[in-house]
């Protein structure tokens, strides 16, 4: 019965030749698309129930628009695996996320398909209405599309470039990616009604006909300042009782309709590609779609590692040693029970962070903000403003998107809040958008900071429970990751701020280290033992204040003194004792190992260590060397 | 007939007092307090208009409320003025953005009255949001109001904690002062009738025992990612046809009324204040209003500088140079007229940053995009990426709420944008939150970025024609007010990237300067000649690449080294310098004059620069003193 029996996919190597397949036949080709990924996933870990969720909507877009000319704008970019595959990156699938093969995000400097860098969540309405502008002003007819999650679009960037997207003119499409499973099944048969009504073109001429003669007669305004009155001038409340936050915002809005159904995605997107304007098209998916074990849990498919495809399960890697994240979220329950002016703060990772332990003890005390870093630290200032303690936990790479708040709504203030910065360094797989390389740097410039990482879980336990009894802004950088003591739950101690401890003495050479990093140190030097050659190794433990004890001593005990961090060199700890050491004059030679000043690609982290030359054998070089 | 012919704010000390007054007698208080800000204003410059429009509301909300137990959380502070006068500080105020006098924003180090520091926009809901959700965990009875501007409203922090204001118990009251004047006449008489009932008492607490009651059905549910799915869920359009975007998020709307009758206001929020759960109050108010020149041209008014209150007229200082702004936006226009790839893009800046002469001659290639200054940097990336050239300009201060897009939207890609920093460096009488302390620090440890500041106005000038011929981001750090050549339309140069410049010769001390501070160093090293002590001067240009030919040339050449900077030393300007030197085992011992780590406080520039030892005087001394 079924006219195409070959295999669809095995012909299609970039859009041009999707568009040479039937219409009828791109649900069976989605299906293949699914069968591919999930064969490759199994072996090859990355995220895989949103990318599962978009593929009828990704063969839609292709097979619609003319990619790359059009601009396809992915937001949180671990959706677009089936977009790599329909854009001449089949065969290299199954090299995803590794060294040398492709990154698990859009990347433009791996496709002209991938538009714009799309790691962090949100972004991708003010990246596409510049698109779409650039695109009006240079007299060009290219379409440009901006595709959203309804997680990310909460995030406050993302409320900026739609409150902006009405002000120029611009005909950007955005596409609402909803796989919230929470909503209502009546109200989406009501919009299912409405949207029968708002794609009719005939329709939308006309509602474009009578907003364009407003416009020229002056009645509604341009003015970027009046963003709320523009919800009582939206042009649709004039001819409909149906009102919504994108009406408001001048968008006009479509649906919502079925994210699975191919050919109504491409007969609503034929529909309304012309319509000048800007426009958002509200899909619903399922997360995790066409695979069960995907859709029944979504949260541990985000990113399930290797897996058995045939029965679901999940292959689990051999590690006896705790992950720093539970070491983390254990801590932060035990601090909690001793002091109940503790609450826990994630932006959208209380899986990734392991606050959900603490949430399951003290569900009143925790707070889950969403897509919404500014707003986390905002928050747990108000919070630590009356007195209690935030622990506010959020990845090294995306507290960037709260510097500000950090410096304006917590320092300035001296604030009680503790940042723990969560994937610090190097993190492997997710690459140049997610290495935590900048926070100590960017950190560090901030007055009334106290900066700190620690060697191991233990000094990870002591710097919580140090954090919790200093009055003051206090951050704690930790990895992705295990650390390597079995026995980790130790009494924690309350460390002196800003002092640095000693790990052997060694008389050739000093190193002084920060973070965990310092366990390389510490096989470099065993090794460089053997060679007669013996180092010093001191545990700066805190970035800020920094140990000047130590640095006296070292400065006035060693010409060669090597700095390392997994962190970057340019502004970091290692910036922060060579400023010291010329400012007093000292006359020690400094080598830096460190992350240098680039964009790290991506791939297991020993790999990347070992491309910065930042792993125990770089260390065991800068030991034994002449320099 | 006046009842109250004495001057009653000569009463009125504290709160305490301001509650004595017959409630009557409080439009002619208003109009008190107007006088004594416009008489201390007239003298003691500082903002006028967004004062003036907040009269009645303050006189209410001291009324109504029990501060300093209550909390009022004011942002985009410079609305604060009656607040200040009414809270304990009415003699000091004229000392207003004076040293050692009141800081011209809410200042929690200043009073008790300031809860929360308020010189970056949109921070009052999560901050006020985050001290109710304490109150209510820590069973206390207090009220928390956040007031926010029309225009703060919109930028993407405001979002974030409005997305989240109903994820957890409390009962925020938000009040939007909208002093916006185009809303429709005809709306707003809608809006007053809508406004007798909702707040009825009765039809409040009818309202909020069914939400209750759906809630505890499970009916309604919070989930922290579906906020749009809130729209519908919406309680209020059960029983109304009136939908907004508050009652969306779940947060209870009244208004607008009108801001400038005090009796009205104090009667609704006597209304509404002890109402459970989340709530805002929309006010229309009129920026200036009671100062008629003011009410005129509020843009000129928000800070005239000095005036004759009586004939309106601002009193000009004399300057005969022109403004690096001016500057900047002349240059900008002739850049525009050359390729007509250049555009211009502020976030809500036009007129402070001199934007507003492209914006005459090349509207449509100028975009003033609101306070959104994470937009501003995203939307200049989509733009860059399809052939223009954003020339994005944000204050120095402003741009740290951007950092993670000019890293994941500009740095990564390497996107050609130019991001001009204005305000960089001490600002003086705005303070601690305004000074562009930190850009040197945060822009130097993200890859592929260019820094540079100029020295005067021709470096001003050949550095935007450089960056405009320069395909990569760029950023051009320049210093508010005004420079020192009174020919400033120079013939523009392309500079060498990375090079420097030497500014003259001497054997004694080698001195390092980056951007216009290099003037003070000048100054120093002619006043040191007469001693017999001779300095040699670098125009570095360049903090990034830096020019590692003169640092090789003077770390071989002297023995003292000063580096001087306008930013702060932490990781800025003379920490690269350090580093390199460090690195190579050069043993130049360095002096590092730039801002010291902490928050700088607010005074006049000149008065900053002698407090932080950055002026001629502690140049002088670092070239004669022996260290």
């Amino acid at each position: 019965m079924n006219k195409t029996a070959e295999n669809i996919l095995q012909s299609i190597y970039s859009p041009k030749d999707l568009k040479k397949v039937n219409i009828d036949d791109l649900p069976k080709l989605c299906e293949e698309i699914r069968e591919y990924m999930l064969n490759i996933l199994a072996e090859h870990p990355g995220h895989l129930a949103s990318s599962l969720g978009v593929v009828e909507l990704t063969v839609a877009l292709h097979y619609v628009f003319d990619t790359p000319y059009d601009r396809i704008v992915w937001d949180v970019g671990h959706q677009a695996y089936a977009h790599k595959i329909l854009t001449e990156r089949k065969d290299k699938f199954n090299t995803l996320r590794q060294l040398n093969g492709l990154s698990g995000f859009p990347s433009p400097s791996e496709s002209e398909y991938d538009t714009f860098t799309a790691g962090h969540a949100s972004n991708s309405i003010s990246a596409a209405l510049g698109m779409s502008v650039a695109a009006n002003l240079n007299n060009e007819e290219r379409k440009v599309i901006a595709i959203i999650g309804d997680a990310a679009i909460a995030g406050g960037l993302a409320f900026e470039g739609l409150n902006n997207a009405s002000s120029s003119p611009n005909d950007l499409l955005i596409i609402l990616n909803d796989n919230d499973m929470a909503i209502d099944r009546n109200v989406g048969a009501l919009n299912k009604y409405l949207i029968k009504i708002t794609t009719s073109p005939r329709y939308n001429k006309f509602r474009y006909k009578i907003y364009s003669l407003l416009r020229r007669k002056n009645i509604i305004k341009d003015n970027h300042k009046g963003v709320f009155t523009r919800f009582t001038n939206s042009i649709k409340s004039l001819i409909s009782k149906h009102q919504n936050i994108f009406e408001g915002l001048n968008i006009r809005y479509f649906g919502p309709i079925n994210g699975h159904d191919t050919k109504s995605i491409i007969r609503i997107l034929n529909d309304i590609k012309d319509l000048k304007g800007p426009k958002i098209l509200h899909l619903k998916t399922i997360k995790g779609k066409g695979y069960s074990p995907a859709e029944k849990d979504v949260t541990i498919w985000h990113a399930p590692g290797k897996f058995n495809k045939d029965t679901g399960e999940r292959i689990k890697s051999e590690n006896k040693f705790t992950k720093y994240q539970d070491v983390f979220g254990e801590t932060l329950v035990e601090l909690a029970n001793k002091n109940d002016k503790i609450v826990g703060i994630t932006p959208a990772m209380p899986t990734g962070c392991s606050m959900n332990i603490m949430n399951k003890h003290f569900p009143e005390r925790c707070f889950d903000v969403g897509i919404a870093e500014e707003h986390a630290v905002t928050f747990s200032g108000g919070l630590a403003k009356e007195g209690l303690i935030p622990f506010c936990n959020i990845y090294s790479s995306f507290m960037q998107r709260a510097f500000d708040e950090v410096i304006h709504d917590i320092a300035i203030q001296k604030l009680h809040v503790v940042f723990c910065l969560d994937r610090a360094g190097i993190v492997g797989e997710d690459g140049m958008t997610h290495h935590g390389s900048l926070d100590m740097a960017y950190l560090r410039c901030i007055p009334n900071m106290v900066i700190s990482a620690p060697m191991n879980e233990h000094y990870l336990r002591h710097l919580m429970f140090t954090a919790a009894e200093t009055n003051c802004p206090f951050a704690i950088r930790y990895p992705r990751g295990s650390g390597n003591i079995l026995d980790w739950k130790c009494s924690p101690q309350i460390l002196d701020i800003g002092k640095g401890r000693q790990i052997c003495d060694g008389k050739d050479v000093a190193i002084l280290s920060i973070g965990t990093i310092g366990n390389a140190a510490l096989d470099a030097i065993e090794k460089a033992k053997s060679k007669g050659i013996n180092a010093a190794l001191y545990d700066m433990i805190f970035v800020k204040p920094i140990d000047t004890d130590i640095l006296d001593y070292v400065a006035q005990n060693y010409e060669k003194v090597i700095t390392v961090e997994d962190g970057t060199i340019k502004g970091g700890f290692g910036s922060a004792v060579a400023e010291y050491m010329v400012m007093n004059g000292y006359k020690s030679k400094i080598k830096m190992i460190g992350i240098p000043d680039e964009f790290v690609t991506h791939g297991k982290p020993s790999e990347l260590y070992e491309l910065c030359k930042m792993n125990s054998n770089s260390i065991y070089d800068a030991i034994i060397n002449k320099w």
